[in-house]
């Protein structure tokens, strides 16, 4: 395990030796340090703009498609609700002349969830408002996600989400308002930054979105000479793994810490006192990156390539070069960082466990899922239909794209024989916090 | 002529019987007739959908993109950007202390000039902003255009837009706000309704695009069975001419009316008080709707569509079926309907004349520009690129996609044969608007 409970104890930040200079002093240091941290990703752009090129989902209505595999992420929305609802009701009853509120959906994706979370919020809403019997606020809705995203997809939706609303509105007894009291904008950037005008939002969600880095992590984070797909020493990985180095590890953990930091930061600056945010990602409940949840779906992706590597269809120099923008974070690491960044105070962080497939699992049954062989091979299959629909547009550039079919192929069958003999969950954390001041 | 001198002193908008009842009437009237104008809208919606559907500018980048064929646009916007200037500056000077602006560029289609008006605007914000000595305040931007645009290409250029913003502010000796004093936003739908929160906006742009209907006008805006394709006897004809019957006139005359109408009751409840509107469009300086200025290049491309009829080629029938979503306005009609609306008041009102190219015309100089065949017939060729990238995706669901290339070639010889005869110009209105109150 590379995170010693020492090292915990201490400060996770301390993963290299300039930026722990800073981590040691007082919270008057904090500017110091996050102007630093801002200064770094400025001069990472080019990698930052190589992540912002891949990280988008299968466009399009194909089998491959983000739109047709989407059902862990809109799992993930629906595990979140209940949190979020509580949030809403606290937003609002702090809240009970305001006319106008400032809703952000962070990485909304493009396909079947687009609206979905934006949906529920205004749902919730309404209902609260009914409840109170109060008028439904003006809703300013910003829906984002990076410039590569199908948002042309999105407003296509948009006049049946309008419908939707008012429909809605009309049943729960609000005069009809012709769409006049929701106006729907995108922005399209990234989230590791700012995005909105100061003092603009009273709510902001992000669901599926925060493991993702903002840039491959490398090796050495003042190395100068960066090449754009970092070398971690990594050797037939992709991602964290058992036999990764410990410099792979923290370089990782490096990354996380000073996007989430970066993420909060930008946050607060748009966030009215007393604002909420409501983020749910995949992350982990062990301090150890390496357990099952953590990673395995990585492992068994790297098992794949592997396999292709060793009949020469693809070269392993590649495998051993690329790594995935990706962070399943700990609680412990969440914390740490919310308190550095001082802004926000936790109101609520839980961790569910899901399967591979976004079902949730009662967190005391950790008990194995019999599956019959045909059983464990479907379910191989459309976790790795799932997974394909995030990460192809990330390997293609390393690896081709006429090799995709093939290893989502032995992908699928890997994951399958792996269902048949475990039954493997992600960790999803949900935590929700309040704009402090 | 339709528009007789005594209509003109009395009320245009006395076109139809019905809605006349409401005009004569004191201003306290004028908040029926708004509703039943906006109750009107709701009723349209399939039209105004059909409308929607077909007004976006040809896509990609190839020879007959809007990309490769916005010269006439680009120049509009250059011809208002005196006017555009002015109005900047007073809303500065009354602003003294603002610290967030909210603009928006009403119809910013997807191309070279998607940004260019925006990008004016903030150029003269932040120049004005360092002769006054004062820092730039926040900029709220806005992009709008109908669902249909292509706002996913306007994204992919943000980053180099920002760059540029950053590096003019340095140049002008501020100091590098990452970005962060200016923030973009994308709104689809139509500016024909609310698009924007109530006062959340301080300066509305827009240029080319108010001369578009929210859609294809009716005989009798009363009727109760529309066809999606009016029926308004317009025989061999696709927009005003000097054959039309005077129903057409007037059924066109009232849907830009309308149209305007609802436009300006939208803006008035997004701008603050005192906030400003500069709308640049094709419109007319006589009060006639036939002469060359306000008609003549409908009038050549229904003669291109009636020679393929003759030819067998189309079917005459879907001719007199098809008319356009378009209406060049007089300044009288903007008057009327500023003064009837009652929420601006017109701080400058200009026409100007631009040759079918895009190039200015010293107002005095109505002569003819001599030009040699093969000139005529080369602009005859841009003139029809420059129209066939804005109405093509209009005509293709009547007349089919494969005849497009064929009704472009004839229409680029008969412009290039008018072009060699006569020197035709469009009428630009520039209106500068300040919301009262």
């Amino acid at each position: 395990m590379w995170l010693s409970n020492k090292t915990q104890n201490t400060n996770l930040l301390q993963v290299t030796t300039p930026l722990s200079l800073y981590i040691y002093r007082p919270r008057a240091s904090l500017t110091i340090f996050i102007n630093l941290l801002l200064h770094q990703k400025e001069r990472d752009t080019t990698r930052e703009m190589e992540v912002m090129r891949v990280l988008h989902m299968n466009k399009g209505n194909g089998e491959t498609s983000y739109a047709k595999n989407s059902t862990v992420q809109s799992n993930i929305i629906s595990l979140g609700r209940r949190v979020m609802d509580e949030a809403l009701k606290k937003l609002m009853m702090r809240n009970s002349e305001i006319s106008s509120i400032g809703i952000a959906d962070l990485g909304c994706s493009s396909g079947p969830n687009s609206l979905l979370s934006i949906s529920n919020i205004i749902d919730t809403i309404q209902n609260l408002c009914a409840d109170l019997e109060r008028p439904v606020p003006e809703l300013r809705v910003s829906l984002n996600d990076l410039p590569s995203n199908d948002f042309n997809y999105i407003f296509a939706s948009l006049p049946e989400f309008y419908d939707r609303i008012n429909n809605n509105k009309e049943s729960l007894g609000f005069c009809r308002g012709g769409g006049e009291s929701c106006f729907v904008s995108a922005v399209a950037g990234s989230f590791y930054g700012r995005l909105f005008p100061r003092r603009s939002l009273h709510f902001v969600h992000s669901s599926s979105s925060l493991h993702w880095l903002s840039q491959v992590p490398c090796r050495e984070a003042e190395k100068e000479d960066r090449a754009i797909t970092a070398d971690l020493d990594n050797m037939g990985k992709i991602y964290i793994s058992k036999t990764s180095p410990k410099s792979a590890h923290k370089a990782y953990a490096l990354q996380f810490q000073t996007d989430f930091l970066v993420f909060l930061r930008s946050r607060s600056e748009e966030l009215v006192p007393g604002g909420r945010m409501v983020l749910s990602f995949l992350g982990r409940s062990s301090l150890d990156p390496t357990t099952e949840e953590s990673c395995y779906q990585w492992e068994l992706l790297a098992q794949a390539l592997m396999s292709m590597a060793k009949e020469g269809i693809i070269e392993e120099e590649k495998i051993d070069a690329f790594n995935a923008p990706y962070y399943a974070a700990s609680s412990e690491e969440l914390k740490m960082v919310i308190e550095k960044e001082g802004s926000f105070s936790i109101d609520r962080l839980e961790i569910s466990p899901v399967d591979w497939e976004g079902g949730s699992i009662c967190e005391e049954s950790y008990d194995l899922v019999v599956r019959s062989k045909p059983e464990a091979l479907a379910s191989g299959r459309r976790v790795a239909n799932t997974i394909r629909a995030v990460v192809e547009p990330m390997l293609e550039p390393t690896f081709g794209e006429n090799v995709m079919d093939e290893l989502f192929e032995r992908y699928a069958k890997i994951v399958g024989e792996y269902f048949y003999v475990s039954s493997p969950r992600y960790a999803i954390v949900i935590v929700s916090l309040v704009r402090t001041g």
